[in-house]
């Protein structure tokens, strides 16, 4: 079993250590809840200050030229686009996940005329399924069927994670895309959970979404992004025809018109505060190996599986490929020991029943917080610290 | 005609006056695009530095309980009420205009579920008409009619703004609701050119959305709002139904169960660092008179209107009850007009074919701005200033 001096040595040796130094990290706590808010860069704070005082106070409304807003839904999404294997002119930023989805479900349903069936995952993040249902209900005459089902060959479209928010299990997207195309549906992936934290290519699917306040560390409700395969720009429609998804935004015309590309997707005016920040985190990805990434991952994980041992039910899958970046373990008492946790300077998260979740943010988690973070929760649980009843409290935000 | 002594006097009168030491104003220009962006309020920048360093930096994940960000789509929403006659309870924070004039406008059809007509101005801000077709479109079956068209007996809903963005018209709201109502239809209000320029009072009406970004001074691409009359709520469902309009969030329940109230409307992650700033400007509006802004806007109009005097025609109203605060004047043109005017300091903007757009925001407004500003157009269009080819080149945002 790898001790904590072997840990500082696997460290010292880490291709990726320096951009550690790129994020402010807390003293003295384990802070393995990137995989639901990344942490903060360093260059963020100047970064949106410029935001607020130079371009909103200096420029005011000039900042639409001058400062670059009008374009940054695109030229954002530029940037984020290698992050998920796509090109420029594919990936739009703006709005919500939540949105997004609600973008990308209805325009693939419009592509698929002749089927009335969405298939989608009650086990994925539960805005994913829970927007479906509300298109569904919105546009009548659609039956939502979970995953679990097994049966996609009369689907229209089908909704799925690459990694489940809840275990951390990823799916092959390569061969799910081609199942789900042979079936003569579209697929739109969910990359919550994937983008940041390892190589995604969806370049062969349809429509893709993900935040970016987890793995990219762009803040807390940071902008989300939007994928559309070229083949289908010429044709799909943004149920959300906002004026800044229009052919020309400033001639305000009376009718909606398209504008031709990923553009049409864009909704309404730009939440420019916020796409500061992500401005300021696209900075460091911009120079980040991510097969790099990927590796470290699988070996943090790994790792952690390895410290903990037998003491909990594992809820992810065992071989490295088969995982997200996080690593879920099941405990019937999961909330008092994450509180018990916590209290220890050792964060993670807990869902609903049973779930203890543990990010491993490869930028900034070394191999020795993995260490530190088993040998704390080996102590809570082999001591029963987390039978204290402070631990039994529930916050609102779980 | 009132001189510059004669409204550096009244500058001096003016009960509001204080507040414009709130603001950051560049010097040396007359800032008259607030009703477009309004300005930098100065607290703000140091507001938003808490939200980056204070609370993502240091809570990290923990600013979800810590640092209010669960709650501020509710927080926030009940600040804003008193500035559109709600109460508590009522109004949502959160997403675009856009995306809000979607929700609206779903909730309303489906709860006149017999009617096939949804009225709306064409002269309406473009993206409500946009969305509006959009939504028509994506539900098949529904007629989208101009309000010019003068008919609404067999509306579901009328989706109408309380002021016209480019002419600066202002609707009875009270007097149209009733007659919307009368003809068995739900109306929906866009207070974009309204809120935080005179006294609101949609409490008679179905739904209101408005955004931020404006006279309330919350920054470029701020959240918008959304107002969902109480005799409403129990019944109107949430189109865009994500995660954080659930009734448990984070119960991550397979099914979605919509929050009682008016949370039901809130849809996904918040974008708190765009919040942080409403929050601060939300600090000045407590504090403000609303009917002496009402009064103020009333005479920096009518001033300017006086002071341009028949040089150009007016595309607002003459009578200042019937218009909101800003004024519009119509050249063939406009654009390098405009241009020549921003040249010299006096920022307005120009809205196609020909309308030239002077916004009046009361809190940081003064009266000498508005004769200096008409001064500088009264050279520019006497001497022919604009006729210089240097303005004629567009920009993408005009």
């Amino acid at each position: 079993m790898p001790d904590r001096e072997h840990c500082l040595a696997l460290d010292a040796a880490d291709p990726l250590r320096e951009f550690r130094d790129e994020f402010v990290l807390p003293e003295g706590i384990v802070y393995l809840v990137g995989n639901s808010l990344g942490a903060l860069p360093r260059r963020t704070a100047e970064r949106v200050r410029q935001a607020v005082e130079d371009e909103w106070g200096r420029e005011l409304v000039g900042g639409w030229n001058h400062a670059g807003w009008y374009t940054q839904p695109l030229t954002l999404g530029d940037r984020l686009a290698p992050l998920i294997g796509a090109g420029p002119g594919q990936v739009v930023v703006g709005n919500t996940t939540s949105v997004a989805i609600h973008q990308a479900v209805s325009a693939a349903l419009r592509l698929r005329p002749d089927r009335r069936v969405i298939v989608s995952d009650a086990a994925n993040f539960p805005t994913d399924h829970y927007i479906v249902q509300g298109l569904a209900r919105t546009l009548g005459g659609y039956e939502v069927r979970d995953l679990a089902e097994g049966r996609f060959d009369d689907a229209a479209v089908v909704l799925l994670s690459e990694v489940d928010y809840r275990t951390g299990a990823r799916q092959d997207v390569p061969e799910v895309t081609a199942r789900v195309h042979a079936a003569g549906a579209l697929i739109v992936w969910d990359l919550c959970h994937s983008v940041g934290a390892m190589e995604v290519d969806v370049s062969g699917a349809d429509f893709a979404v993900g935040c970016t306040y987890k793995y990219l560390n762009a803040g807390p409700g940071a902008p989300a992004f939007l994928y559309v395969n070229p083949r289908h720009l010429a044709d799909a429609e943004n149920a959300l025809s906002g004026w800044n998804g229009h052919a020309e935004p400033f001639a305000f015309e009376p009718d909606y018109r398209p504008a031709e590309g990923i553009r049409r997707f864009a909704v309404g005016t730009p939440h420019v505060l916020s796409f500061a920040a992500l401005d300021a985190a696209l900075d460091i990805w911009e120079r980040v190996p991510m097969a790099r990434v990927r590796a470290k991952s699988m070996a943090l994980t790994s790792l952690f599986l390895d410290l903990v041992g037998d003491r909990l039910e594992v809820a992810s899958p065992r071989e490295p490929e088969r995982r997200g970046s996080q690593v879920s373990l099941r405990h019937p008492d999961g909330y008092p020991v994450m509180r018990a946790l916590i209290e220890r300077g050792v964060h993670g998260d807990f869902r609903a029943p049973d779930i203890l979740r543990f990010g491993f943010a490869p930028l900034y988690t070394r191999y020795v917080d993995v260490h530190d973070a088993a040998a704390t929760l080996a102590e809570v649980l082999d001591k029963e610290l987390w039978r204290d009843e402070r631990y039994a409290r529930r916050l609102p935000v779980t």
